[in-house]
């Protein structure tokens, strides 16, 4: 189950005009999973160390295979660098991914990129000995407004059982994993998924860490249902958030192409609301799991398949789409919660986003 | 007068919530002016090389001494590298514009460098001999589904003549200058411009050529405008556009606050439905007229003065609603245009429209 | 014949130890062809827009089809961006070349454009009408020392000469074509080339237009040669330089490893003395003549054959090898020339390198 | 004392015309310190997760103030991303540094990067609370020739005590902190730094971690070392190495400038042989120490200085020197070291290298 809430498309919103894959989330690409670590504990006033706690990780397994030794194309782009993306510097050189994709809150990026080292470590006896080493891919979001984020409370055990519990199909959304504590247009906000199948018959999955955005800019299927919202359970002022996107296809696509998918994600979280804020670590990576590119391959020169370009545009189109509702779908399917400190943000109010959909004429 | 058609305010579409500076267009940014040359020639059947002509030169002078001794901080954000940014390897290198920015057709784009440097060379008498040469900023989009494109009608004359007609004030928008032969989601487009004012009281000014887009995504103020006339003249199938995006702003940013202005334009393109297909050159210009910076400076270490970071979100609130008006603009101040071949493009239905956004809640 | 002076191997300087294709020069790869037009005109006095005229534009022709309809990937680096390389984001984005390559002095940039698509509008009727538009690649350097750059006698003609006249095998290096008037470590430069056999049996060729570099930086196969001669024959203060290098090979590489290739280019530079100064424009782009990418391919998914990553290092240092080498042989075979004004720039002396090499230990 | 061997200028070895700072170290620049935690235990045969360990970690404290409120500019280069620059999205988009810089083996980062995190933490009780959160800046170069990289021994207290440890004046070099296992060009490596005055004033300052290289291609002060001891106690073939260069200066650089200088790094790293190998993660970074700006500055505008860049050559100049200087010494400092397995790097032979000079001219 996704979460106990309704999901957009339940109350008739449905964005864009591609159809979605299977579970309309990013499991419908390839051999993609997602596993989460939800980490909840503790109430009211903050004791640094102890909590409260509301923080996770949120892992990618980009296929089933080793990860090390069958590599997937791939690559970055980001739009605005406030956070953290490490492992993109090794990720652009080489443009591939040698690894999962981890994703926790922004203190904890140390302690899940070593339990990442250990996961890949333990899977490769030689890593590091006969072969090369790993460099891990983490991103992060700020979820300090509800968690206690000086304790780093995700642990490598915590990591290591984001990976190994990671599945396909459906998937949890909203206050889980990473997302748990995270906010969205002033709302409660956390992780988001949906797919979307291109005219040319690829499919384009999209996962979110959604913690960003100021309640007035919200925009639903162009409604601007954030100043319709504006003075609804406003929360304390502060710091922005970040937004982590990952987009999955399995089109044959380069890295030179990939780049050019993760862009078009900027621009399905415009259509939220988006200006991309100065604080807020906007970064976007994709992937194709359509090749597993061998390390160290046999023959000098190997083949690949690659899209013209000239094929691409549905690819983007099912980008901008995906990415978007990704993001709506985080707000939707996340639930109210309370943090250190009393701190609370409340979940999107369906039943008023409902009227106000009528009232501009959707629905 | 900046065209014979309605204004999207006049019939109430006011899009985002800051102000608009006195003019709404780029020219509201310090003493920066605009000058068109605009070409139209000639009807029917193609004959390369005579005509139809249906194209021009659109010139931005970013302030009014000389441009060579007096350097403005500039920088560059491309979202979809399918087209020109000529000059843009200094403008990164740098972080100075050192001359105006003309755009004209894509053809075009080798007699308008060369003329754009002869106006260099004749108001800089030390140019190329005691002093550095000069490198020209020329971007393009392209015409030839109304223009003869091949003909490279666009000469010295055009050129030198919008460097010395800019102005300053009300600027005629739409079929003008490089704007005359474009398309917008398979409506006419062309030229296109707006500003805001931030709340820290900084202008933001924009000015687009735009020629990109397919009719089913136009979206104006959120509203799906593209498929409820997704029949409506629809002309015949050509070659993707492109769109160039010029902001402005007297806010005192360094190039690297400029970039980050760059790439929120392209959150405002988002807004009207680009989804940046492959074909189309999304290349995007941002400048600072705060500070005039001394070619060869007297003094080896000067004064700079910069926004904190921390104020620059309301100036991308205003990049993000003047590049989304701009573009809406282009749409509502193109007039109907038919060109070689008899390819014709319709300007938007403007009563049309009034109807959907009523139906739509709006107006 | 290369020119009437000696090559650096004729007296016993082989910079590094891969061994040389059959010219030593960038026609050694594929079908790449290279043309000059060299323009030698008038002396003393400057009468600008008369002259004396000490320029020329070179051209680079990557294969010996359709360059429109059959692409050869590419990539970009730069080194220091104050120069153009215009046409580089299309190239970056797209990863191909869809045309030749020119190179003239910096205010003849505009001239040169307009005659590469004039070149190409010619070879192609349906550019432009049924089919996409172009946009040339032009660079540049400065030889505003010797040359009246204001009066840009760069014609169209002398372009498409450049273009029509281009050969393959023995090519001529140092006063020709765009480095007629080029100035390298206060000698003379101009036009050089290079190329290596890597171990794995590609062929990496380098074109240079050598225009940079303060004397006392002069380093030739490691030998200090600028400080022995730091006071032969100086030249007048004057601007800074540029170089324009070209490297294509025949290795089957993609775009993302053609920039790592670029990148290379900069380190042979780097051993020639070059500390990349200010005004110096320093551009790099690298092209694989292993492939014709189809222009819109009948299919939509093409094979591309790339080479191992793990198998590119041999290629680095070919790469890296034929770079210098290129520049020591523009140095070489450059002869003395007198300019506008009386300017003068002398030859390198090769009797006292000789000696200065022996000195050193060497030959 | 920096080490017990002999530097190279007490051979005679003065690479570059600029002098150096007092120490001839990157703590001639500013308030900047150095601090080692060097991990050296057991003998032979691997022992997993016990050792041999000859590791450690190196820490760069940008100034002694509260690096979190106190910020410097800075900026990044890639010459080849086969290694993490973890922390480089915000360092480019934000163009300031906000902690210290820390290098360890490739498999620890995780680890010093979560204990960089914890020092930060404990010096700011505010951060992540009232005030923003923080990302660490972490590089790394592959040890596991030597090491037991598996065992991630660099530890929290490791890292805390390189950063409490931290001096001004003499440090260490050669088999120290994050160098103690490194190789370079087939000898032993590590860490190894330098200093420059411009001819302007200003000082610039590199430490590298220096693990690089095929011994063939080693040339110090232009003379092919590697080549006359090409059979010199060569070790077995193992995978690339890596170099991590930081740059600091006190000249009044913005972060646009100072990726400059981080790109002449790379011209200094070509100086000494290098091409950049495929696996090398070679990583450059620049920062300037001539203005803290502040976190969250009380004005909305505040003034910086800014050197002109006409007056940048000679920083530029002195980067170079600076950083072929720091591989070299970091050669010279190194000392013989056997490791797991019985793997075993050998020093400089610093008599052989002093005869083979003196028959090449030198000294």
């Amino acid at each position: 189950m996704v979460s106990n809430r309704p999901d957009p498309r339940e109350i008739g919103i449905n964005l864009g005009r591609l159809s979605c894959g299977d579970y309309n989330n990013i499991t419908d690409v390839g051999e993609v999973t997602v596993g989460h670590t939800t980490l909840i504990e503790g109430q009211k006033g903050l004791d640094p160390g102890k909590g409260p706690i509301r923080t996770g990780v949120t892992a990618i397994i980009p296929h089933q295979g080793n990860l090390f030794r069958k590599r997937l194309a791939g690559d970055v782009f980001v739009l605005n660098g406030a956070g953290a993306l490490y492992g993109s510097v090794e990720l652009r050189e080489m443009g591939t991914l040698i690894g999962p994709i981890a994703i926790t809150n922004t203190l904890n990026v140390g302690k899940v990129a070593d339990a990442t080292v250990e996961f890949m470590i333990r899977n490769n006896p030689d890593l590091g000995l006969e072969e090369d080493t790993f460099l891990p891919l983490v991103c992060e979001c700020d979820d300090s407004f509800l968690n206690d984020i000086r304790g780093r409370h995700v642990k490598r055990d915590h990591v290591l059982k984001a990976f190994s519990s990671s599945s396909e199909g459906q998937i949890e959304l909203g206050n889980v994993g990473a997302g748990t504590g995270m906010a969205t247009f002033d709302f409660k906000g956390g992780i988001g998924s949906s797919s979307r199948i291109s005219e040319n018959g690829y499919t384009v999955g999209v996962l979110v860490c959604s913690n960003f955005g100021h309640r007035k800019n919200l925009t639903i299927s162009g409604v601007p249902v954030g100043i319709e919202l504006r003075d609804f359970c406003l929360p304390k002022e502060r710091n922005d958030g970040s937004i982590v996107i990952v987009a999955a296809t399995d089109a044959p696509l380069s890295n030179r192409q990939l780049r050019r998918v993760a862009k078009r994600c900027a621009l399905g979280l415009a259509k939220t609301g988006s200006t991309s804020t100065n604080g807020s670590g906007d970064v976007i990576l994709a992937f194709s799991t359509a090749k597993k590119i061998e390390y160290r391959p046999n023959e000098p020169v190997f083949h690949r398949r690659e899209l013209s370009d000239y094929e691409i545009d549905s690819i983007f189109q099912a980008t901008v789409e995906a990415t978007e509702e990704s993001i709506i779908r985080a707000l939707f399917h996340a639930e109210t919660m309370e943090g250190r400190d009393g701190n609370k943000l409340y979940a999107l109010p369906v039943e008023k986003v409902k009227d106000i959909m009528q009232r501009y004429g959707r629905l």
